[in-house]
């Protein structure tokens, strides 16, 4: 497993196996990696010669009062980790290698990124788009995976792929949850004990609505009554949002569930903030 | 000479190019072709196996009150005159196949879009780094040529690809004048005759400012008084900004000119914006 930190080797290194006619598959990450991740890394590996992960915690997408400094790292574990899939390249370049004095240019995708969580963090998927733009130009992968545990992130990138017409096939793979439910994410290591427990009530209230839905309810009020509900039943859970979108363009639904909705949570556990989704109609993965 | 207009035909037809070791340049245009086009395309022939030209008059770089309906358009003719040049590919798509519905994504550079044209045309440069940027995803060039005449355009797509990590070398090429000095343009097309003399007060400026710092003036406001008053002795004219910046950051220079400077104009003559510049401490092109 090679570790190239320079943007130059790593163009040189994708130019060179692209001119051989190799197929490379892509997974950004911001490291700390967990089963989540590893899923994205074992499909990439089945679809493609080279497997590419980068492991960047990129500043520019997080908010001014959010938890940049405090991002859980271990790139010695992530490394271990990543052999075990049989990760070809790691990208890991410094901040200063991204972001060299001067650095003013962003990408915007408008639309999709309105609702959501683009209403709580502002400039968030402006960071996101941008440093994926960055990183297919580092990569020149031929196919990248994001997981659907960030539902919007994934629709925001599958937009600017197609605007900025760049050539690279975007895959969204499932949600990995852990045995009781609770969707992997490198930030459930801020909880404790305590707030993991609570933390449950996320992965309940998709449950709760999950079933609701099955059982034939398809009015968006009652539906998300249900999920609010469950939710509020914490008692040391904050909701951020919880909505009932459109899968594709992110609107919210109102009325009725016609065919497929998406139900999105951001819930505060403490002070740390969680996200889960489930699309409504189609089928739930299982944990 | 093939004419491509849909951009999955351009990338493959650039894919392959690739796989074959072949170099390519690229010259973007709007049309309405002139020698200062020809001069770029006359260099990127040089330079590259494979010469690609694209003809799209992009609308996001267009405000809402500007001249996009009326811009001229005559694609027989450049058709003609980029066989004279060998142009192996026109690039043509239709504003559809560029922008299709829904699309939301765009490409901002801060800094130096502020400044010069970038107060004067609020959006204009996100369009034009928008559509560069998928313009260079479509063709796939390892060269871009670009004309000094839009001197601040230059600098934004230079700092685009640099930022954005695009594998694309950016030419700046000098600008191309007629006999007379005017320097080429699409728009001069606008210009009635007697306009057209008036014209002329942009390019005389710019003489009168060079034989002044040629002989030894460094002050920022006298090199400025003088192109102001040049371009103020034509009745027809109205100043839309004449600036003396920095040469990369393209900020206003105050005090004193300590080695090089961009003497740069927007002048209305009639109801058609014209804009031309020049290094003060660097050579003059000829006519």
């Amino acid at each position: 497993m090679e570790i190239i930190e320079r943007i130059k080797d790593m163009q040189a290194y994708s130019q060179d196996l692209r001119v051989e006619g190799k197929v490379i598959s892509f997974v950004p990450t911001m490291g700390y990696l967990h089963e989540g991740h590893l899923s994205l890394m074992k499909e990439g590996r089945k679809r493609a010669d080279v497997l590419v992960v980068s492991v960047f915690v990129n500043p520019t997408q997080f908010g001014p009062k959010e938890d940049l400094a405090k991002y859980p790292r271990d790139f010695d574990r992530d490394r271990s980790m990543m052999e075990t899939v049989g990760v070809d390249v790691v990208f890991a370049p410094t901040v200063e290698e991204m972001y060299p004095d001067g650095y003013q240019t962003y990408v915007e995708v408008d639309e999709v990124t309105k609702n959501l969580c683009g209403m709580a963090r502002a400039g968030h998927f402006r960071g996101v788009a941008t440093v994926c733009a960055k990183l297919f130009h580092c990569v020149l992968p031929h196919i990248a995976l994001f997981g659907r545990k960030d539902f919007q992130q994934l629709r925001v990138i599958e937009r600017m792929v197609k605007d900025m017409n760049m050539d690279v096939g975007i895959i969204g793979m499932p949600i990995v949850r852990e045995p009781d439910g609770m969707a992997m994410s490198s930030r459930n290591e801020y909880l404790n004990p305590k707030e993991r427990k609570a933390a449950l009530c996320l992965v309940k209230a998709i449950t709760a609505c999950r079933e609701l839905f099955d059982n034939g309810e398809r009015r968006v009020g009652a539906l998300l009554d249900r999920a609010v509900g469950v939710v509020m039943n914490e008692e040391t859970a904050r909701i951020d949002y919880i909505r009932l979108a459109h899968t594709e363009t992110l609107n919210d639904l109102v009325g009725v569930v016609w065919e497929k909705a998406l139900l999105a949570l951001a819930v505060y556990i403490g002070s740390t903030r969680l996200i889960d989704n489930t699309v409504l109609g189609e089928e739930f993965e299982k944990c």
